[in-house]
């Protein structure tokens, strides 16, 4: 085998690291790939650590113990995330897109691949600590954003569903409240979530909260363990939500009906 | 500013251009970023190639013109794709996966992060030629690898529902024939789409083909353009789907009732 030099070795162990996010990687996996010794990666690691951090592309951890090694977080700046959310706001204060009913349209926005990852990654960052097994979020709209916000915390997504469906199997069925005190049906497979998982809640938007207290309630039936609720953006009113602790990236102030557009503005807690 | 040297460039670099694929990065913006001339920037780019290359982590792109620069693509060779879709049929055949109905439980593999990304990328590899600039896919079980499959063709994600919502705003509603021969609605919303844009149709399980149809009816309406029709994983029988030219990730051959599993493998389309 040719002898691989230190850039190759660079370029591949960035790539390697950052398109796991969250996976611990073993040392000797890349002295294995490499053929290289153990020091000689660990130098190659601290440089690739060190230009990440310097360019606030995310941090390298290393992880001691037995199944030790590194991992890769895709850690926002507060500058960055700052950036980020401000001009989320500003394109969710464009014109059109308030919707008769007081919704806001933001599909488009949600289901940008390039936009959900930022949000997963800023929305991930919060919840690193609380070591979530799983994601779980509602059908339909907040999947990208939860998706991402798996992918960025390195595990798996669950979907909890409007009703029960053949190709999920046996399924727990719930009832909550949904917006305009409606009673709303939710469903979740069974196999999905085991007893004594940890599950971070994440959906796209929150006025009264209902649907993320149902998710509460689902995850209370599977026996499982709620660490945390993240949502892309919540409602200003009503101040009292039905959830507890929920976290927003945004805050939707209210509705200038005179200009036909929303106010919205980046949370405090995030930047 | 401290110079910045060739290493920490190269990490950087492999970073920002694996982080966003498909997506045209000028050469200026690297020099801005690291204070560099041109030339320099040129050789830690073909570095960098060279090392993603070498290790199959994809390929970097030279495009040529005023909107030049350079792209990453997360190219899966034919050997590490074989290996992807020969573990993913392997699991899709584990006891269990058979569901009253001849469904195959799919959620949870789909649902993952990473093998949504791996199928995502695999799927998109087909379809840069044809340069779509929208993936669409119909809720719910196939947003993931929808989104991952956009993400890898750097263009956004449209979701068809099987109602108008209120906050999706005015919506184009359609009739197709769903599975069993019943009459089933989908609607997207009007902003969603522009006449004349090309759009890749993801779904993540074709059976007779009807739903993947009715997003093909679904684009006509809107006067756009299908570049192509990628599914995860298509039942063999029956062979005349209604929608032609679909590709498909895996082949589900049949149930083999006596040992309740699922007989699948990869398409010699991919591997």
């Amino acid at each position: 085998m040719d002898r691989i030099k230190r850039t190759e070795r660079l370029s591949a162990i960035a790539r390697i690291l950052t398109d796991a996010p969250n996976r611990i990687h073993n040392l000797g996996e890349f002295c294995e790939l490499f053929g290289a010794a153990k020091s000689t990666l660990s130098e190659d690691i601290d440089l690739v650590g060190q230009a990440l951090k310097h360019f606030d592309l995310g941090r390298l951890e290393t992880v001691a113990g037995a199944a030790g090694g590194v991992r890769f977080r895709p850690l926002v700046g507060r500058e960055r995330a700052n950036g980020v959310l401000t001009a989320l706001a500003t394109r969710l204060e464009e014109p059109g897109r308030m919707l008769p009913g007081g919704f806001l349209y933001t599909s488009d926005v949600t289901a940008e691949s390039d936009t959900a990852q930022r949000i997963g990654e800023i929305l991930a960052q919060k919840y690193y600590d609380r070591q979530p097994d799983l994601v779980l979020t509602m059908e339909t709209k907040g999947i990208p954003i939860a998706l991402m916000t798996a992918r960025a915390l390195g595990v798996s997504l669950v979907i909890a569903r409007r009703d029960s469906r053949a190709y999920e199997g046996s399924a727990v069925k719930i009832n909550y409240m949904g917006g305009g005190d409606r009673i709303e049906t939710m469903a979740l497979a069974r196999r999905a979530m085991k007893p004594g998982q940890r599950v971070l809640i994440v959906d796209d938007f929150m006025k009264g909260g209902g649907t993320l207290q149902g998710m509460v309630d689902m995850i209370r039936e599977f026996q499982a363990e709620v660490v945390g609720v993240g949502v892309m953006i919540a409602t200003r009113q009503p101040e009292k939500k039905l959830v507890e602790g929920a976290k927003a990236l945004l805050i939707l102030e209210s509705f200038d009906k005179e200009r036909g557009v929303a106010v919205v503005r980046p949370s405090a807690e995030f930047v």
